[in-house]
């Protein structure tokens, strides 16, 4: 069976995945690019078109930040990642972040309560606008994902609800030392996450500090099935 | 001016620094002893009489543990770390976690609401029981200090309220992969702190993570005087 992943999501020392108050001009609210500026100076987030100040890492970070697309088939994020709206459209102008080349190259399938016709843009990224609970979620992604791994993209929320439905296989979380105070937290609701993971911490030259999490059980397809029953 | 130490502080990922249920046979709550297992293998814990499971640690783990007593001549401790009771003492049995001859051999100040006559103790450490905002009571711990420098031994709460009356210069942080889900947490309030430390972060095969803080810009010891009008 392939493997659900998640790969390069920062969270603060408090645990907070992103800032409060994200706006069109604010994707992690008063975060600013805090939590994401390691992930700037390494060559996989260059060759995006992320351009950080200094020259580009090959070193621990590059080595976990390359991991993000190979082997991967489908991207499942929650609509918060996808953009700053809320509710229902408004329209249908707003397609992502990411410009006319999203740096997907795969399916995505955007969990939203208000689902819309399927977007493609150039590159192999199509945009699917899905109502669904995470395992349906991630029976829709198999099926795109064409044998390959899914990864959950974010935000916490999202990543919150597939570790709570103890779906995700592989999870690298990139700690930030700074203390955001306010946002969206990570944690909450996981009381003894630890015990269903082997987990290897990685101290970074740059500051932060990669945190590997490896299931130590992979589910069986029988309890990934029992888990799309509910 | 001596300094103001914090070491050997360990916090969960979601930044609980104790579990839910503080009692006198469970002095962490359900946190039980896994936030201070890494120091359990250390070599100054083992000569505190404290064993682990292992061979005693002579690695990262014990370099830092090891620097937590020289150069201190005095600790201030919250209430709740000297013992499980809360409100007025109901009598003066209790003489802290640390049985008659306690780890600490120097003054110690136990912050409470309700003073009591000091205890001396085995060993050169005497309990000092003050009601205090943490400016005085460290303006107290100097005195007592002999020109070394101060400890701020926890818990959580002390810690931040030191923290956010800016008097910590040197701080060691534990980080432990688990996650607690409840408890009392290090890191609230304290949005912003890392923009007045410099922080590096060292892993342990043991696998805690070493969070070091420095303060960037040490008080003067105007601003320290300052501080203790308030």
């Amino acid at each position: 069976m392939s493997k659900v992943r998640v790969h390069n999501f920062s969270v603060s020392l408090d645990g907070f995945a992103t800032g409060e108050g994200q706006r069109l001009d604010a994707p992690f609210g008063h975060a600013g690019s805090r939590l994401v500026e390691w992930a700037f100076e390494t060559q996989t987030f260059r060759d995006m078109g992320i351009h950080g100040v200094s020259a580009a890492s090959h070193g621990v970070d590059e080595a976990f930040a390359s991991n993000w697309a190979p082997g991967v088939g489908a991207e499942i994020m929650g609509r918060n990642k996808f953009g700053p709206q809320r509710g229902p459209w408004q329209n249908e102008d707003w397609k992502g972040w990411w410009g006319s080349n999203p740096v997907f190259h795969t399916p995505v399938i955007v969990l939203t309560h208000h689902p819309r016709p399927p977007v493609a843009m150039d590159g192999g990224t199509t945009f699917h606008f899905v109502d669904a609970d995470p395992a349906t979620a991630l029976e829709q992604a198999r099926a795109l994902a064409g044998g390959l791994d899914v990864r959950i993209g974010g935000g916490a929320i999202t990543i919150r609800q597939f570790l709570e439905a103890d779906l995700v296989d592989r999870m690298h979380i990139v700690l930030v030392p700074i203390v955001l105070g306010r946002g969206e937290r990570l944690w909450d609701g996981l009381e003894g996450l630890e015990q269903r993971f082997a987990i290897e911490a990685t101290s970074s030259p740059s500051g932060v500090v990669h945190l590997s999490f490896e299931r130590k059980k992979p589910a069986s397809s029988e309890s990934l099935a029992g888990g799309s029953d509910r």
